[in-house]
């Protein structure tokens, strides 16, 4: 496979600046930084006086649709050039966008596994987010960034951090969204739809699951369990039980967090592992066929939850 | 009662610079922007070659001792100058801090509601914490900050804010919290603790919570109720009830979130009501005898939970 051509922010900029009609495309169900590093480009780029659309996702979730929907690429449109954004393989591209793998003049992301796949590589794996570097490349060409460029681009950085609480937050992520909330992105109204706004279904799931835990080995071990009865009783879309693994591993003291999750049937089991820096998750569920890394770990296992969880105790014996 | 002479942060920093031996106060039942905000300030005065101390605060959690405990003043010690940081009032002051109401020489805070009790103020209303004024005090001062003074004012800007997704974030408080990861404070390690962990004590009463939600007048209203049975059940203490009141309000489609909780006994409750823009909180609780701000008020009733849901419900018609 060819390497891309590496491209600098600046470089980047001036070569957007000398070229028209894109179709910018990211990853399949997209998150908060796909969509707001589409349409951030996009938007940036009309402010300059291209034409730029994204191609539509068919898996966005609501929760990210008022973002995008003015921006989406219009049937019969032939784009020039092709860009993806945060798009680290050209796998990863939404089933109505495979016409273009071999056709991607420009990628610009922050994944340092990017597989090189575009004619042109803007990465920054220093970046916790794609949406802080489409900010400093828009900047750079219209010299500032409008509000709406702003909010797009703060939907980006603050979902990839948590609202800046992750650990892969920089002082460059802080940086920008001080940036952009002085450029106007609403801050206050966008934090409080993303981040401070529960549906019922996760709401219900989650008291369920927080009264559920149970501890062992003095407290270093906390064991969440989701059934399928569970997720009816309370309601819950996929979407609601989106980032639960996290939970167990969340209380004060544990050490190893687990999640053991019914799929298609009550047989039928998925077991995510979270663990603090001393205990290596993959070890742990290397045992069980296995893997991942080394603090998110996780197996697929044809037996109950409560077969599972006796099993995963009698082995965790050995790694505390 | 005297008004304080303004001050601006230069003026504020000249001041401290040709001064020295000060006891550093601030209001009891400490946060994290007091704790963050005095021993920042100890702890860049020390830098420039002052004797600072902090005054022991009786109520300090356990959660944040371990940032002031270095600055606390020995007994004996007797100031020159004593200086008040984030307190509004000193009816605020801690009881041992009583004695030095009538001589507090400089007030530092961001709350516009201050009483001018000090000589000099140096306030900035539009900060969401504390911690902002003094980095800029202790930028002018030294001309940098150290990685232990970035941490303490990290702990400040980030516990005042909820670590950035409060609406009183700023622009501002963006750009210096990414100045102060720069400088070295351990954003990362600081957020799992002060964000992203939860008491066993917590995680089980936000279980009951979350399960015992109930949803009225087609989900606008959500109540929550917590009784005393609860409380002892999920082995939760006061601080793990902090904040517990924005719970209800937090569902989407919700516009009134009613906490209801049993104080000694089962006939003793508070009730904490939470609003969307659109509906008075105030006037809600005024018909129970209560009082307080348009999208947060409260009451107290001597009668049962069941009682009081009973009752609300009938006069939330009116409301709706």
């Amino acid at each position: 496979m060819n390497e891309s051509i590496p491209l600098t922010v600046p470089e980047t900029a001036n070569w957007l600046i000398n070229r028209d009609a894109f179709l910018i495309i990211t990853h399949r169900r997209p998150d908060g930084d796909a969509i707001g590093s589409a349409s951030a480009l996009a938007q940036g780029l009309r402010e300059f006086g291209k034409v730029a659309f994204v191609l539509s996702n068919p898996d966005t979730t609501p929760r990210y649709e008022r973002f995008i929907e003015d921006y989406l690429a219009p049937e019969g449109f032939i784009p020039s050039f092709v860009i993806s954004v945060d798009t680290a393989s050209c796998d990863l591209f939404p089933s109505n966008g495979k016409e273009y793998v071999d056709s991607v003049s420009l990628c610009i992301d922050h994944h340092p596994s990017n597989t090189n796949y575009a004619q042109r590589l803007c990465l920054d794996g220093s970046c916790a987010s794609c949406g802080e570097i489409i900010y400093d490349i828009l900047f750079l060409i219209n010299g500032e960034v409008t509000p709406i460029t702003a909010q797009s681009l703060y939907v980006a950085l603050s979902t990839d951090t948590g609202c800046f609480s992750y650990a892969n937050t920089t002082a460059n992520t802080l940086r920008v969204a001080g940036l952009l909330v002085e450029a106007g992105a609403p801050l206050a109204e966008l934090n409080r739809s993303l981040f401070r706004t529960k549906t019922r279904g996760r709401i219900k799931i989650e008291g369920m699951i927080f009264s559920g835990l149970s501890f062992h080995f003095d407290g270093a071990v906390a064991i969440s369990t989701i059934t399928l009865a569970m997720k009816e009783e309370a309601n819950a879309t996929e979407d609601d039980i989106d980032d639960i693994a996290s939970i167990p591993g969340s209380v004060k003291g544990v050490l190893v967090g687990i999640t053991i999750r019914e799929l298609s049937s009550p047989k039928d089991c998925k077991v995510s592992v979270r663990t603090s820096p001393k205990i290596n998750a993959s070890d742990i569920c290397a045992r069980f066929g296995g893997g991942g890394h080394s603090m998110a770990a996780g197996f697929s296992l044809e037996a109950s939850v409560s077969d599972i969880r006796d099993s995963l105790l009698g082995a965790l014996a050995d790694f505390l």
